[in-house]
């Protein structure tokens, strides 16, 4: 565990409701967190009176001038290239060196990933970043990665999908050894493409950083079957909505049979404290907080139409990801997923990724 | 429209409940069609006590003796060399031969695209088969295809795909020109890999066989955005495996919520018939009936589980299929396609294949 204080880069200007909902989610994290401290990247005249407002928070914050925004219409390199004063390029360079130890903005995804990969580089033995988030299951939560941040993976990136997502799971749900499952089309060996088939046999074998639980399916997600779902970013952002989607379509489907007949309505004034109870355990608030695994620096991505709840939440994901030493962590995962890989292949090994049977 | 007797050849011996859901489900078809008459495949010993009990069902169908099964656990390949005296491979051969019309089977789902395969061939101007179903949306229902016949697809597959789900959505829903959108992690032209970019390229030329939206999310899915849902067989498995999670995730979780108290009970007590309704309007056998779209015949793959509702369903597909000929409009639709796709890219289209910003 990190001693000391814990210091968070904030995007003051990014997301729908900014710089009131970063200011708000600040002063709830405070109160929740009082080894934490914040630099405030934003325009003075705007952060200042905020913070002001706030008993007991302008001795935690420091507000840094930004003279601009990133838009949620700049495009990531337009972002990259023309916002080098941005109050989200400004909170990634602190924490790129080291001024801050985390990053947290409710601000343009695109934009974000290419700045805090530009700013913050990789980590070493990480090829690409990772988008990663909680979604719920019936068990509890679940991590899914990438989320979209790689529309074409190889085998080396979903194995370190796989490796960042189980430190992910160690530090932020306090697992041991969380199971680990790679996305596919079926359970058996022989399943899915080339890729995903040479991945599985690396996360199998004696030495491997992860507690592999082997293949999963779309419908293991929900189940809760792992704890950490890895997949390539196109199948990833594709299952992260689609069920997103379905949540939102039962949801109405709920509501509307409750809509049907006097008694139907009746019912649900009775049960309108399960309501309250279903929505909680559902609140997209408690999952709020995508972060960029992989990167030499940790990053947290709000939501953008988050309100303060939430991004109080992104920022306890931030800080716990900062004192439980994620970094550091995933780096000696990582090099234990590269002895595991640099060993030839088994015959059977071989077999199993060219999709030959036995 | 076809005129004359419908003739479908049945696989008796398929899925986990027959071959009782079988002849049941005929027998409620029977009422249903009475243009539609039956070759029956598997055990004689078995069906025609079945057949016999039902009045009125035995003048509709012919029990074709087959002395062999597949199972549920038989390799495709196993399947396709090792079971020629199966009901399955009896029925599909039927079909091929010209004796039937369709086939309708509840048998093991990677059996029957290999034997139908086998047996049907591709039809004129189709690559690949893609597995095509109905899914549940707010608006009514979405066809999706591909849902796992083709792990890898090129754009190609991926611009036949969409031209196979608009004329399936044409006959089955009744729709002219049913919107079709590919899946994408965006909706902007640039996003996603080269194969889903260049197969909307040629969607959107003049001439196109159907009426092309563009990208759609996993979100849209669900709310019922486009009216068929184009993508490879990796992603779409993931995505109807998702989604059939997250409905099952949050039956459960509604469920749980109305026992947590006795108000809630007594609401769920009045809400009776609201759930009903929504059981009524997400009901699986609504669903049933997944079709392999592509092959030069007609093949329609019913749930295993399924009871004789569903199979009746399923039925009732493959009868709809053959009755508003589908194969002779998915003919004429491939041709198109083959007209728009030969000629060559426009400059912009092939900067928005490679990518690249215009």
């Amino acid at each position: 565990m990190k001693s000391g204080k814990v210091v968070l880069a904030l995007d003051g200007m990014g997301g729908d409701r900014a710089p009131d909902v970063v200011v708000n989610g600040a002063d709830i994290a405070r109160e929740r967190y009082p080894d934490t401290s914040y630099l405030l990247f934003g325009d003075p005249a705007r952060l200042k009176p905020l913070v002001d407002k706030r008993k007991g928070l302008a001795p935690a914050v420091e507000i840094v001038p930004a003279a601009d925004a990133v838009t949620a219409d700049d495009k990531p390199s337009f972002a990259l290239r023309r916002r080098r004063q941005s109050s989200m390029w400004l909170a990634c360079q602190a924490a790129a060196e080291g001024r801050a130890d985390s990053v947290v903005s409710a601000g343009n995804t695109g934009a974000l990933l290419a700045i805090s990969m530009f700013a913050m580089r990789m980590l070493e033995g990480a090829h690409r970043p990772a988008l990663a988030s909680f979604l719920p299951t019936s068990r509890g939560e679940t991590v899914m990665l990438d989320l979209g941040a790689n529309i074409e993976c190889d085998a080396d990136n979903l194995a370190e999908f796989a490796v960042m997502g189980s430190v992910f799971a160690q530090v932020l749900l306090g697992l041991d050894a969380p199971k680990v499952g790679l996305l596919n089309v079926g359970s058996e060996e022989l399943k899915g493409h080339e890729e995903v088939r040479q991945a599985a046999a690396w996360l199998r074998r004696d030495g491997s950083p992860v507690n592999f639980h082997g293949f999963v399916e779309g419908n293991d997600i929900g189940a809760g079957v792992v704890d950490v779902v890895a997949t390539d970013g196109f199948t990833g952002n594709v299952a992260l909505k689609a069920i997103e989607g379905t949540a939102k379509l039962y949801t109405g489907f709920v509501r509307d049979a409750f809509r049907t007949s006097t008694f139907a309505k009746i019912g649900y004034l009775f049960a309108s404290g399960a309501w309250v109870k279903l929505r909680k355990r559902v609140d997209p608030r408690r999952y709020n907080g995508g972060v960029f695994l992989g990167l030499d620096g940790i990053c947290v991505k709000s939501h953008g139409g988050t309100d303060q709840l939430g991004f109080a939440y992104a920022i306890g994901v931030a800080r716990d990801l900062v004192r439980y030493e994620y970094k550091s962590k995933l780096v000696e995962g990582l090099a234990r997923l590269r002895q595991v890989t640099s060993a030839p292949d088994s015959p059977e090994e071989a077999l199993q990724a060219s999709g030959g049977t036995a």
